[in-house]
């Protein structure tokens, strides 16, 4: 057996163009990244090679609808609006919501039940009038805070010293680029008069590039966010939790006498966001701390765009992270490992959901 | 300690205010998901439902965006058939793209010197003409089948029956339903003329459904496939695959004596997806196999028209194999597990892409 191969071995060495068959097969198998290209005839190379460039084209009419899709959310935006602005209203107190704008009938009937139960309870409360204090009832206090504190990304940003603060947002928007613009989308920060800093909106702004890259086409799957850019928190004395002061010990290098001084560092807060870092403009690249804290940047503003704002009552209540919780378990099993799954849950849910096509890439733009 | 808990427990007792209060916490806590509805005041619950009702109005608005931008994608749809229809003249060699269409510059610089040297060959090799008999090289051979075997959900499906049949497919077209009609999309399979069956297109119909589900409005995240329908498949004698004949041996009650009958049974083939489990119009409840077959099913329909059709080549190469696989990869992280990983990982590449919002739920609608 040993002998027949050597034989072989021998006689590919004694034919050049088997030889350079052979290294073909192996340069190639380096450079490409499937073995479905390797073994096929180059003249069908060709043809796939044809294909790839009716792929580009398929790529660049992609981004052309992605970029009319921006515009129907541009649309559709203004129909939210009104009923965002409600939502203000309640969550700060400045309407009062109706009897029967209050109603809700949950799923199971038990639920239906309690729902009953506390109707009848809210208005025995509210002939008793002196349960609570009127005034810490005003609207839905700690509104915006809880969803903060419920949603992990988010939570992960809070600090102890950013809660007073966050206590005194009033209402989160998106507004989306003008038609024509570049693609961006602006989150607004609403605050009401308080003891921390003189802005009444903080704002930061996602820019984004809905178009294939030149070098990687097919990598294109919508718009990425590719940009950032924050505001300037005009803080009162004192107050700026971005910072803080540390005291340090010198020693004088001649006497050897100690003295104290105090420094300004940076401290972690969420109001960092308002000051993200920057995506490198002269072609120096970001160290990978940058490059990371720029993708988690991006991931959050995304969130706060298409989760928090569009349903932050669900957030508040926690109903909505229950359900990002299952789609989650759901994408999980699309990977093959739901037959086996399958079998030890005991509650089986049909339900399979997973992304049409609209991904958003969220992307720092480096080099 | 134990003697003052008991104490206080006591007393709760001989309160009936007090009890009807823990009742109520008790009752709460087992029927409502999230502890803060059942820690706030009741008249701030009641705006809480008020925020709950516009966010119905809101899941409502959401559902005409979906269909605005399923009559976006039917126009789309328009714009890439033409280049769909040139891949399937070149992919069954009714043409021969010219050597310009068949330029292809790879991205790293050792692979173009690849394509240049892949360039050379192929006209060295045309010039010969003699290596290959020119009948296996009509278009791309093995195009679909390919594209079968390199993607799992599609491979698992495919026996060894199904491939001379599949040798025969030349096409695969997304259809959208039209404007006013029932939200739907039709997979149409094309198939030269075989020896296996009569039809030359074999159809999937997926139905859809872009609205919010009265009882659970908040799970609502953009159309759901509800239902599919396949086709009648015209074998030819003896062909069909989807069944086989077994030998059965039978005993002759009173004699004792054998005889062998034969009898047709279901056999596994990709065929069957045009045979679907029916999603029960009756109100009888389907079986959790079947449940499960549809939810699969559902899947795999909708990876042919999100993926596969629009990018049928990268699946061929194996491009989009590598990418989906990424993408999953970075979905994880977003969980939350990201930083852990990012050490470990030595080329961390800071895309993060995931869903912007577009979600397609595969729900098989049982009651």
């Amino acid at each position: 057996m040993d002998g027949d191969k050597i034989g072989k071995a021998d006689q590919v060495m004694q034919n050049p163009q088997a030889m350079a068959a052979l290294q073909e097969r192996l340069e190639s198998a380096s450079h490409t990244p499937s073995t479905i290209m390797d073994s096929i005839p180059i003249q069908v190379k060709r043809r796939v090679n044809a294909l790839k460039q009716l792929q580009v084209k398929c790529a660049h009419i992609e981004a052309k609808f992605y970029e009319e899709v921006h515009e129907l959310e541009r649309k559709y935006a203004a129909l939210y609006q009104p009923l965002f602005d409600k939502r203000r209203e309640v969550v700060t107190g400045s309407i009062e919501p109706t009897d029967e704008e209050c109603e809700w009938h949950s799923e199971g009937e038990e639920e239906d039940e309690l729902a009953e139960d506390m109707k009848k309870k809210a208005t025995v409360e509210e002939n008793k009038e002196d349960a609570v204090p009127k005034e810490d009832l005003k609207g839905i206090p700690g509104f915006w805070i809880t969803i903060f504190r419920n949603v992990d990304i988010l939570s992960d940003l809070v600090h102890e010293h950013d809660e007073p603060i966050l206590n005194h947002l009033q209402d989160i928007k998106v507004k989306f680029s003008d038609p024509g613009q570049p693609l961006s989308f602006t989150l607004e920060f609403l605050f009401e008069p308080n003891d921390f800093f003189n802005n009444v909106v903080l704002t930061k702004v996602y820019k984004m590039k809905s178009e294939p890259d030149q070098t990687d086409p097919f990598s294109f799957e919508g718009p990425e966010i590719v940009d950032c850019e924050g505001c300037l928190i005009d803080w009162k004395k004192g107050k700026n939790v971005t910072v803080k002061t540390i005291k340090k010990k010198q020693k004088h290098k001649g006497r050897g006498t100690m003295r104290t001084i105090t420094k300004q560092v940076p401290s972690d807060s969420f109001f960092n966001f308002f000051n993200p870092a920057k995506v490198s403009g002269d072609g120096e690249a970001l160290d990978e701390d940058s490059e990371f804290s720029l993708a988690e940047d991006f991931e959050i503003g995304h969130f706060f765009r298409e989760r928090i704002v569009p349903r932050a009552v669900l957030y508040f209540t926690g109903e909505a992270i229950e359900d990002d919780d299952e789609n989650f378990e759901e994408e999980e099993g699309e990977e093959g490992e739901e037959e086996e799954d399958v079998d030890e849950d005991e509650e089986y849910d049909p339900k399979v959901s997973f992304q049409l096509h609209y991904i958003l890439n969220v992307t720092p733009g480096f080099p």
